[in-house]
């Protein structure tokens, strides 16, 4: 596939993020509209709220844009996906009949403001990057024991918090938490010291699942509304006093952010992968039906309080994941766990194999005995006033499928107890 | 306090779960009446959104009861719920002036079918019954390391899944999952074979916080809107291979059954009760601001297959916990984690100090080790087409303040892979 040519002059650029090929789905206002669904073309936004006003968007009986979220959307189900997709793109194609009316329902994204593009109804965390969970495993417990005897075999993961998913752009507020120095008789209260990020991937469930119904990998991929970055924020001194016996709590229940606009599986087709040869056999039920990996550059950028410098400090692909995210998702409903549109489901940290690609702070400094040079300036973990980004884009001929950016910036733990 | 009367005659007695005195939350159907909001009085219910419409609940501006669910009512505020539970009260005492038209809102328990009283936001299942954390401890890691060294500084909790918590009555699929024997090379994928309940309290936040506000437990104590009987289903073979390193996940995320009645903080307040002492100073955010726990008899009943006898398997009480649920919000709280109205925090398992008071079959019968007798059958996990019962009361002077049962029955699993 090669760039595909829009009336809309930004988008037929190989350097846009947004050209035609791409039509990522997002949420936005500006000073006088309340917030919208919309979608991403070039350096503007296709308002779908005014095109369908205006007769462009007749796509189902009951309108699909009268609320400012994509679950509806997702609820009706994937030949809506699909129609939608080939309308918009009818639309947005150079030799459109009403190109006057198209027009008049778009908006610069430089007058915009992005929100949640939808409605998080549950969000599950995995951790399917074997580089990752080596180095963490390699970490706490030595290289010999460094993965957990089931991660050959399970894409293991547990459920996070969704009421605190957040848009790129959203503060992070410090978290305060319990903490325990391991030669310390009582643990303490406090800011959190050891702040981290996780580079993932987001995958979002547009079709639910029924209580009791396992679903196939098959069944699975075809429930994938599409894809976000996603920045599974990490408390690491709250982690290790807290997680075990049940898992992860307060350390990640601050804060995860996402990027604003929702790459749909279709614009990322010509890019899928398989996931990487199996070390072990897997169960049946695990099966890859088809390549459930696609092929996203991914990076991690960092620009220390009161610098103006940003600083790539990792590359790597979404490639490097064990287990797609498909296969997560039929796992997930394997016991009969009903599945929801709008389901989230993080892929795990994302961490190429030599330090320049690793997914967390945790990694590249080594557990924060390796402190990275930022220009003059050093950082193990986050400092307030720090802010990190996430980028991401699959690169055609002469195109690309740009995620956007991933961003934000920690500020200070509140006072408590008050 | 004693019993209050109502000319609802039903409820003037000491043996009905829902005197004048509890009045709990419930929503219900009948062959011509749509779910609604319910009241259960004596063996009546008080239909809320005929009572409504009929002018007797003039609480609000807007009508709460046009939706069948009580997250409106939560929504509305702790004013709002004093303000409702008064004009419950008033309805329904003897001498109320508008009888007739209030007679006219009542339908026979008999008559209804029950459904979840409200929308499940998100469900964080809680570790904080000391003698059951020291019953797993000790099975799992010897009787020296039965309690994680964090246990007695943290209400340890996890997220569980919302979209699998159904009311009593509902059957329960025995989940399929990944077992591992300790001698096998490899898992295998297939029903679970350790089917197991857990014995529990759930307590419903009523009143939302904010992302980055931690709450201290004195808000989360005004926070809760009431109580429920909660039994956190449990595959304790597919819990035993998964669970390391991120916790419980599709062990427990197949259901959760509550019971349908929620009774509200107001009538629990005769029956509070202090945490047991600390065997550990907490730390001052945790320090209990007013006795958090309440005085609640709760048993286990099971009923096998092709038998109707029922047995009473365990006796015990609420005030066997370590932690109350308003330390458990606080904490869920502490890190910034933002909590919504309708969000439901199990206990954790409830077990007293002996075989006869444990909280879940993997203690009473010691990992499967000492089968129970019921009447000539044996046990040790739950079998399909077992059923298992809880039940819950506060014991007043004259008057019971009861939570009904929480029911479920085990059918088949699916077959999986297709």
């Amino acid at each position: 596939m090669t760039l595909q040519t829009s009336w809309v002059a930004s988008a037929n650029s190989a350097e846009t993020d947004f050209p035609l090929n791409n039509l990522p789905y997002g949420v936005f206002s500006t000073e006088t509209l309340e917030p919208r669904c919309g979608v991403a073309i070039g350096d503007m936004i296709f308002d779908c709220a005014a095109a369908e006003e205006a007769g462009l968007l007749d796509i189902t009986d009951d309108p699909l844009f009268d609320v400012p979220f994509w679950n509806e959307v997702m609820e009706a189900g994937s030949q809506v996906w699909t129609t939608l997709r080939r309308r918009l793109i009818d639309i947005l194609s150079e030799g459109f009949d009403d190109q006057a009316v198209a027009e008049s329902c778009l908006v610069a994204q430089v007058d915009a403001e992005l929100h949640m593009p939808f409605l998080v109804a549950e969000y599950t965390d995995f951790y399917a990057g074997k580089q990752h969970a080596v180095n963490v495993g390699t970490m706490f417990r030595g290289a010999e024991n460094a993965l957990p005897p089931n991660w050959l075999h399970i894409p293991i993961g547990y459920n996070g918090r969704a009421s605190t998913v957040v848009v790129s752009g959203t503060d992070i507020i410090r978290p305060n938490g319990q903490t325990k120095a391991p030669d310390a008789d009582m643990p303490s209260f406090g800011p959190c010291k050891r702040l981290d990020i996780e580079l993932e991937m987001g995958a979002i469930v547009g079709s639910g699942s029924h209580m009791g119904r396992p679903v196939s990998v098959a069944e699975a991929e075809e429930m994938i509304f599409g894809y976000v970055l996603l920045n599974d924020w990490s408390a690491r001194d709250i982690q290790a006093w807290e997680y075990q016996p049940l898992g992860p709590f307060q350390a990640k229940a601050f804060a995860t952010s996402i990027s604003p606009w929702i790459v749909t599986k279709a614009a990322l087709e010509p890019f899928r992968e398989s996931t990487p040869e199996r070390e072990k056999e897997l169960l049946p039920y695990l099966a890859e039906d088809k390549p459930g990996l696609f092929n996203i550059d991914l990076s991690v950028t960092m620009q220390t309080a009161g610098s103006d410098e940003v600083h790539t400090i990792s590359n790597t692909n979404y490639t490097q994941m064990y287990y797609s995210a498909a296969q997560q998702l039929s796992h997930h409903s394997s016991s009969g766990c009903a599945m929801t549109a709008g389901d989230l489901l993080g892929s795990g940290t994302i961490s190429g194999a030599t330090p320049d690609s690793y997914g967390s702070l945790l990694e590249m400094t080594w557990g924060g005995k390796n402190p990275m040079d930022l220009g003059g300036e050093t950082r193990t973990f986050i400092q307030d006033g720090d802010t990190l980004g996430l980028h991401g884009a699959a690169i055609g001929d002469g195109y690309r499928i740009g995620f956007g950016s991933c961003m934000g910036t920690i500020t200070p733990s509140p006072k408590f107890p008050a």
